[in-house]
């Protein structure tokens, strides 16, 4: 099997590993002659979503439904007119993944969108999250005679789908997601339409666009409306599906109701600063949090810094609240890519040099605010300190623009598992001396709801920051069911 | 012959070919196990120089001198420890490059480092610079039964050296480089020593460096000294030759001592921002440049924002001098690369939104600073101020962060003729309608020189600013035979 | 998607697609270390049953089931110490095919062995045949709510077996094929056992063999067990399944006995010669069809010369049976594969001179026989009966040691429809005036039968005869359903 | 640097690398639109002279010169539409080697042609053969100035030509060709003019060919003729130079005299069976040789198999001459390629099964002569016999077609040291009781001569037969330097 690139994680970051990442972006289009190349142009905007591989489906009168899937980027796979002269047609979905629930290894059978052949006609699905009853209807549907071909939960949804006794696709999706738990948004298409559904809580973002030539699209963030120069019409409502056909757009509620739970993650990390979520740009929404965070922490300095480029709206709203200068005191190599070589103990550890470095003239003997998205393993944390030590600066402060990630995320984000958390293992106070800084704060919860335009989070909170509160708003009984992990209510 | 990938210009530039490229970066190591590796590294950190393609050269008692030259990436070229164990010694030198003079289309033979066998051994050179009397002395040497194996005006210094009578390398070099004229800084290694020579006028940079563990290094940049954790020791000055051996540095000055005349677009683009030259510190200059464009050219306006990347340091120092808050109006995709397909008029055009989206919840309906480094052909300027004004600014102001681009360059980087520099052909208030932009201002040459240390651009220029004055340092004798420029003082 | 080569048929015939071809060869091997490179060996001696993909499954405790699939020859997939160690266990089984019934377009997906996960363990397939009612069972099955993943028939039993309520994978094994129709040998394998199986009528072959250290394996033919140095056991018997564990063999009969039917175009085309199929050398048995022929159909000439390489052993049996010298009159160009590209009309045509020519000095003025083992299309015997003349031969024979080909196999071979297998359409005369050859036999049906070591054709054929005969020993269900092609017997 | 692949040696031989191998063919093409499609055609045909890689330059006026050269068969690297495109123009020629003399390891740069610009035009050069003086050439023109960019001898021919002070490139190479020692064919062109050159003792093949256009072609055998279907004019004499031009062709004798020593390894193992040479068949030549086997060595046996496929033709004679049948008692698998992986002991030593099978229903109980061509280090001999006789054979009787082999080709061939060619190191006996065979016998030197037409071998031999008699016709300089080899006439 040909070597997987070790990706950077996320574009918005220089630190590899140590970041929670996203499992997927997904856009589809319909309407519109040859929808693939849209639909790659919005999954390359979407690629900080998922960097490991990527999938696009079409179909097209007397070709049928075609497939290409493939490690690496978009930009890389999707571009040659070779490949998307294999994409014909008007109607076309996609996703870009870093990896998929339960996956050991990386598998092409894995990359999604998957596609079935069902009696009434074909179907792709391209979906965004996680099932957290996956393992339970995997085992179940085994038993009944259905032959899985991936690691994906995903599969499940198809083959509900497949033994379900509706006639219309739609209509087996509604019977197949009402089978699943945890968080999706998902696109689906058929030879005529295409389908965005998102589970009741609206976990994970969808959004719904239409192109200049009256087309429709979907899309996880706006970014990827922007650069096909779509219109950003509406989100799609939690627990809404939405069938995009030439006709125009239908609207159904399928599920039963729940209180919304959107990821307060992607305003803090996961989605692009130019994408507005929520009526909230996600910029602005960072640059707030580092208001916030000069007001409920401040400390005397020479600069604020970010550690770029994750950290840089916070910073700047930071700098903005706090008058200390904003300046650009870690470069990033922007060539950055896989692990090089390091055979000698001398140059061993300088995997963060290879992506980052510090403007020595700038830094030296000053008192050195960091701004940082947040903390996850604290791994980077240390060695970019080191680094600002080593250029000279008379202190370090880092002041993180998110509350301290405490627990997991089973609804589609890959974290380390408590153990590998640092703030589930340590205090502040003590996280401040594992890191070896002079001052470590970070913004509050409600701090962070207030930038997110909330007064304060509530009983009920607007938001799921199970990550930072441990409050899961749905109960994930595979990984309970396999001791993966000790709930709080359950302690 | 495989595709060569189409390469975003540079790392801290988001517009493609609408830009100056440098065309190499070279670095060189001895007395350090695996020298290969450290040369990797370095190259790594200096790949903003030259994106095209790269080499390494080293040599081992017992295996000779080794060569892997690649097109593409640093970091997909020489990061396998299959590629890496074929280099296999305590010295080597490599190089990256855009592209060599007088090349067309890119051949391997081309990439260097370029590699002979003389009498007294084998010798490595790798070359930054472009030598302006190249033609004149290929042709002399091909009618003396030289065989040239490149297109590269470098080939030119090989059969220079293998001519002569000196016995030792270092010799044969100090004769070949009496015979060239233009701007050089070259590496060169034999089995024992690595060997840096700058031009007499020292146009591009060379910097001299010591490893950990005693080794010596060289490098077109502090930022690749930086990457290994070397010590900067000090430039190699104008005009001399270093040879680092086992037993330490020897320097002479082997050549007619000539004004000093180093590039001072090094300051205004090429270099990275965390490089330091001459003292100074890039990123510091660069926002002293923003600092003088905004005492020179106020405007009201609510927001300073930078074209990414290379117009933000300029941009801090625009709004830290004007007081007009900062912010990220424009967000790079980090993913981009080669060119999409575009099939159909509805997404043609949208080449530069691939790599740039504006943050259109953040500008609407404000009144704009754009910051950018410098206008060259002026074509992704359009492109910008388009994508500010369909996300609803109310006015656009353009700064620039150089003066007026009027003069190609001969000394080793890619610029257009005279009739695709926008400033050779318009005024600025002609540019400023070109553009459609509210208002446009430049940078001037002494506001430029005084961010660079200097009162004022003296009557003898402390740099080569040829880009933007016309006076050039060294007659370009090639490009004038062939009647493809026509200079200032000869009009 | 990479090109596929465009690969020879078969190594014993230099005529590209003017042939049936084969679909498979399969092997497995059980109780030795690193069983998957037996398979590799025993694939790479079934080459000439399958040149377009390959695929090997491999089970080790711990690892689990591993799979590598592949387009290419075994020597260029299955080679490598990367590949290999990707496949560890003491059991495994392997395919290369051809293409699978149903297959418009390769894909990887439809490259057996196909695997599946049921819920007593997992289970590979590879499969040697054609099941003649595989469409009939596909359609019925995604009724019922089955995903297909390949276009291969193969996959009708992996489903078929998912469904069974049977506990056991041999049994839901036996389950399942009591449900098809058709030509199949299978090899099948969990993780302990090794399961061949023949259909009743035993049309593709399977044998038996006993590896040096006591382990055990199944091939197509016993060449690859050459290969291995394993001893031949037994044919696997038509309608027995054989079970080998590292306790042993088990058989058992778990179909209705029907009356044998071993395809003879085994031993007239698609084996090696150096194989030993029902007792008989099949190098034997073609040198005794041309005994035969030169029996039936005697001429007068000065050389008999093989269309290489296919028709060699027939050839070597005429000339001793006639007494005529035997020459190579055609040579084989050994390097062959891709066509090349002939752009001009000059050179346009010449695709048979890739791959053969003539020893011109050795034909000229002679009086030829040309012998070959069978006549298909017809159009490469045309291209050669052209050189030969060329080359100034004074008169050509041609003989055939096959009966005419008549009609298609829908028992695992790929041959043309009717309309274009030239003795379906003209009589031997008209083909002699077509082909424009002095003149032009074939072996009678009694003499291929008694070169095969019967005595004649008995009225209940002891081989399907099909391909010369028209009489199908199994209906083709799908094709009839379909209406591509009438029986004789339903004219 | 990618994997170069383990080529087999020759097509003709089944045996690795226990074989000579042969240095290089070459073709040339001119007066013909599209000639490097006929050069590639033509490279095809002579692939058994060279596997390792091959090159084609073209010339068109307005392009330029081109050039591709790769590692790999001309089937592979010279048939797709995109490589050809690069090779435009009416003349063209190539190469195909094993490898030069003097490259330790593989590089494309010393891959023919080579190319040159000199200061009257460029010219691409192709060699087949050794120059017996290049290390003491290649020392003087370095220490002179040269620079040398690749290990071939080849590139003396170019340098001296750059040196030259005439005023044609036919002129040039005269001059240089001049000043070489040893044996070559040479194929050289300019923009207008395709040369062919032969040492004077001619030991290397040319042929000259006209195409069916009125174009004229250069080949090393005619087999590379008759594949474009171009008419065989004549050899190349032995020191002639013959300049093909749209005029007509012009030929010149620039070299004094000499005895001609033609390659009698060309007969016996070399050049296709169905090439011509000096008037002869060389498959009619390689029958007689077993003829005259035959007749000097006859033995009562049961059959008469050729060691596959360079043994064939003379197996073919033996078995006419001695009336005991002919039979293929060994198989060749067509597919064989790269070695396979061999991790256990259970499968090592298996190679040449690879490659070969014994027919073993055939071979068992019967008494075998085995045919083969030559016998060089013997350690496939003693592997074929141990199959033969595991099959059950009851006697082995080893027949060779070529006299002892004893002495290293300084002339283009690549064979063994001496310490390495068994019958150098042997008395016949000893190597039958070392080959563990009931007999062994060589045909004779005069018996190998009347084959190839003479009466005997004359006092002044007619062909160069030094590999076997130790007989040098030019003195090998360079390696006698070397102290590499002790000539017979020096003991």
């Amino acid at each position: 099997m040909s070597a997987i690139p070790d990706f950077p994680a996320h574009p918005f970051d220089a630190r590899g590993d140590d970041k929670p990442r996203e499992e997927c972006g997904i856009f589809g289009a319909t309407g519109v002659p040859d929808a693939a190349n849209f639909v790659a142009l919005g999954l390359h905007a979407l690629q900080h979503r998922g960097q490991e591989a990527g999938g696009i489906v079409s179909f097209a009168p007397g070709v049928g439904f075609s497939s290409v899937r493939r490690f690496g980027y978009v930009r890389d796979n999707f571009t040659s007119a070779d490949v998307m002269k294999q994409l014909p047609g008007q109607i076309a979905c996609g996703h870009v993944r870093y990896s998929t629930a339960g996956s050991k290894g990386a598998a092409i059978r894995d990359v999604q969108p998957l596609f079935a052949e069902f009696a009434m006609g074909g179907c792709a699905i391209a979906h965004n999250g996680n099932l957290t009853n996956a393992e339970a209807l995997r085992a179940e549907l085994i038993d009944r005679g259905s032959i899985f071909q991936s690691s994906s939960d995903t599969e499940c949804i198809i083959h509900l789908m497949a033994r379900s006794i509706q006639r219309s696709i739609p209509e087996r999706m509604k019977d197949a997601l009402r089978r699943v738990e945890g968080a999706f948004s998902v696109i689906a298409m058929t030879r005529t339409k295409l389908i965005g559904v998102r589970d009741a809580r609206g976990v994970r973002p969808l959004m719904l666009g239409r192109l200049t030539n009256g087309g429709w699209c979907l899309a996880s963030e706006t970014c990827a409306l922007d650069i096909i120069g779509a219109e950003f019409v509406r989100e799609v409502q939690p627990g809404e599906m939405v069938i995009c056909t030439a006709d125009g757009i239908e609207s159904s509620f399928p599920f039963e109701a729940k209180p919304k739970k959107f990821c307060v993650f992607e305003y803090v990390y996961f989605s692009r600063p130019d994408s507005v979520i929520g009526g909230h740009s996600v910029y602005e929404t960072r640059r707030r949090i580092g208001v916030e965070l000069a007001k409920e922490n401040p400390v005397e300095a020479d600069l604020v810094c970010p550690v770029p480029d994750s950290g840089t709206p916070a910073a700047i709203g930071f700098s903005q609240e706090s008058g200390i200068p904003y300046a650009m005191g870690i470069i990033r190599n922007q060539y950055m890519g896989r692990t090089f070589i390091e055979p000698t103990a001398e140059i061993r550890n300088m995997g963060v040099r290879l992506k980052l470095n510090v403007n020595r003239a700038l830094i030296k003997g000053k008192r050195v605010i960091l701004v940082d998205d947040s903390v996850v393993r604290g791994t980077t944390s240390q060695k970019i300190k080191d680094m600002i030590l080593d250029a000279g600066a008379a202190e370090v402060h880092f002041r993180i623009a998110s509350p301290p990630t405490q627990w997991p995320c089973f609804y589609g984000v890959d974290t380390p598992d408590r153990e590998n958390l640092l703030a589930a293992q340590m205090t502040v106070e003590q996280m401040r001396q594992h890191l070896g800084v002079n001052s470590l704060a970070f913004v509050s919860l409600d701090g962070m709801y207030r930038a997110c335009g909330e007064k304060k989070r509530a009983a009920e909170p607007q938001f799921c920051d199970a990550c930072f509160s441990g409050d899961y708003p749905v109960r994930p009984t595979d990984v309970i069911a396999a001791g993966r992990v000790k709930l709080k209510q359950d302690a």
